[in-house]
């Protein structure tokens, strides 16, 4: 199916904020075998909205529109697919329904009635927003298909998570794809790991992608034949992890935070962690996985001396010989951490997120990190490119992944999985 | 002047990459007085791109594109160029002594002879590229423009930052904005508050963008007399503050975190925080801010109900009776992490981030705030919707701005600033 991705909102085509739909729209209906013909961006006009819908339909199966479901005046969804499909706007009862479980749900007044997002064009369905208020618009004219769907990224993601895609049905052959990440090398020395893996027009067909000191491999095959397509990519991800060996360290969706978490549980170890420059990010990256509480116990987050020298232990004669950011602190924060918990691990950052703060001896970006447990302490140093925000990401990842390699290198020593 | 972006790139439209140009452009193009239409992205594809420079040409003054300018089978901007506007293809003098001097510079021999970089469109101008190899390409064609840029987006910008949208003029007269941020309110319940003022087509224009709890109004106007247009967005401002009263913190770029830390800077009052569901989000919040070192001490991060004893004092009583999501519980945590950091302030934050966890009487998405001060505790509670991910942030800026108004109030209260 050809589709055109239409996405609305004044503060795309002005440049207040960069589109983050269009590029997640697309690859979710590549992945099930749609082609994106255009992505259209267009401020919130019904004019501009109702040509687009028009043109589209000359050219395209199908419009994925994102933007302009809500209640204000500049929400504009609804009356252009009304316009361009000369329907009627009624009130939907299965959007009345689901709007008023939301206000209840959140246990607030709706501050107007009748709900204007459950105004939907004659003949549509609503669709569910598990996320957020307003319901998406799916509308059928012969066999030209429109989803409409909120601008809101993270309601916009759910949907597309919650199967609202399946209105426009499965696309042409297979189309498989992985993804596998690693850690701890830099694109360009992955690169020459990998060499004529990484060529273009061959199968599967290899990209890098680069973030957060994460490299993330995208393998991709296409053949009429799944099975053929499947062991294109197999064989890809197969080279890849011979190739990258312990930097890799998982598929798919899966966060390094996920890995740890995983390798905790399967010991029945816990974790406590000591953050100095992250800031409390190695804690928020762990409680972002469901069911962290089974491992996760605490998080001392000690940015001043003091805090290192009360909440952790961290001995005041350390700090002053080597400094807050120093290999010693380090350690003396992840023993800390552990003892003050009874935690089986505990993982510590230190460092210097900038961008003041550096020194020639220690620049902007140096980073400590230190893993304590029974069998010791193991550490590692790194000076991280970038923001503030940049070497505070990069930090976190690089005590997260100290973390992994001593999990995975731990268990090999005890024999055990 | 009317500009349409057009980005081409099957990277952009298969989803493997989201757009970087687009937002740039079009932020640059606005601030000299330009307004955009649409952006169009499209594939690598001839007629596509072919046919997108037509439709431009009947709607807008202008094309900005990006993309197609290199030297594969691929890159296919000026040959639909030479179709749209009916031009033959010459090798451009200006065009082949750069790239004759770029290859030079980088001391290598150029691959190919003659280089296929130099073709450009009989008629129009080789544009500089300070970065990379090829030229951009300026088209005129009565009053209508094309400016043709490179995909890779450092060479993108260095061509804009050396001027190369002159070719399109200045736009109209002033164009004045500024935004305000307000947090504690529903876009529908602001939408009621502000009632007229949201309405199109109105000077100054005010939009509404929201996200994690934080809402976004953008006030703009245009005028050929630069103190109307900035009279008209200061009225707008005011108008809007008046109606949302103390949900109102801020301005421009600010974030909620960089404006407790001033309060508190102010006050010379120091911060610990105490977190259970956020997981070290208002940690991480509060340290992306350069700085915040002079206030923030301690976040103590108690996952487990173990810690909240141990590291923070709740009282086994009070989660016994009240649970670890409670009034009670959260008043404890904020008290003990002022007790043992002495802090002037402390926020804590506990809750249930979900996706499981929840019963009838305490749903997913329930958080309550405390702050803890000389003059007392104050919370709040609220029921959000989302994800994990969803609840986490708006339950950190829920408790970030509980500590704001505590801030504003107490310093009230105090007769100060």
């Amino acid at each position: 199916m050809n589709v055109t991705l239409l996405l609305s909102g004044d503060e795309l085509i002005d440049g207040r904020i960069r589109d983050a739909n269009g590029a997640f729209l697309a690859r979710r209906l590549h992945e099930r075998g749609h082609d994106v013909d255009r992505i259209e961006i267009v401020g919130d006009d019904l004019d501009d909205l109702v040509e687009c819908l028009r043109e589209s339909r000359e050219r395209a199966d199908a419009v994925v529109m994102s933007g302009g479901l809500g209640s204000t005046g500049d929400d504009l969804t609804r009356h252009a697919l009304a316009e361009a499909f000369s329907r009627d706007l009624r009130l939907d009862d299965q959007a009345v329904a689901w709007i008023a479980s939301f206000w209840e749900r959140v246990g607030r007044e709706a501050p107007v009635q009748p709900y204007p997002e459950a105004f939907l064009p004659a003949g549509t369905r609503a669709l569910p927003n598990p996320v957020g208020l307003a319901p998406g618009i799916a509308l059928e004219e012969g066999p030209f298909r429109v989803v409409a769907l909120p601008g809101v990224p993270s309601e916009l993601r759910g949907m597309v998570e919650a199967g609202v895609l399946d209105v426009l049905g499965e696309g042409k052959g297979a189309r498989v794809e992985r993804t596998v990440h690693a850690m701890g090398l830099a694109e360009s020395e992955a690169a020459v790991r990998l060499g004529a893996l990484l060529e273009r027009g061959r199968q599967p067909l290899i990209g890098i992608t680069c973030g957060q000191g994460r490299l993330t491999l995208r393998v991709q095959a296409e053949s009429d034949d799944p099975d053929v397509a499947r062991r294109l990519v197999e064989d890809g991800v197969r080279a890849i992890r011979e190739r990258l060996g312990a930097h890799v360290f998982g598929e798919g969706e899966v966060s390094l935070a996920e890995v740890v978490l995983e390798q905790l549980r399967r010991r029945g170890a816990t974790l406590a962690v000591a953050e100095s420059l992250t800031g409390g990010e190695i804690g928020h990256l762990i409680t972002e996985v469901p069911g962290a509480s089974d491992v996760f116990l605490a998080d001392f987050v000690c940015y001043a001396n003091e805090a290192k020298e009360a909440l952790l232990g961290v001995p005041g004669a350390t700090l002053r010989a080597h400094g807050a950011v120093s290999l010693e602190t380090a350690v003396a924060m992840a023993r800390g951490a552990r003892e003050r918990t009874g935690a089986d691990f505990a993982v510590s950052t230190t460092g210097i997120a900038g961008p003041t703060g550096g020194s020639a001896e220690k620049p902007v970006g140096l980073v400590w990190t230190a893993v304590a447990w029974a069998g010791g302490e193991r550490t590692l140093r790194r000076v991280h490119a970038g923001s503030r925000h940049d070497v505070k990401q990069k930090a976190a990842h690089q005590g997260l992944d100290l973390l992994r390699r001593t999990l995975a290198e731990s268990a090999e020593m005890d024999g055990g999985a």
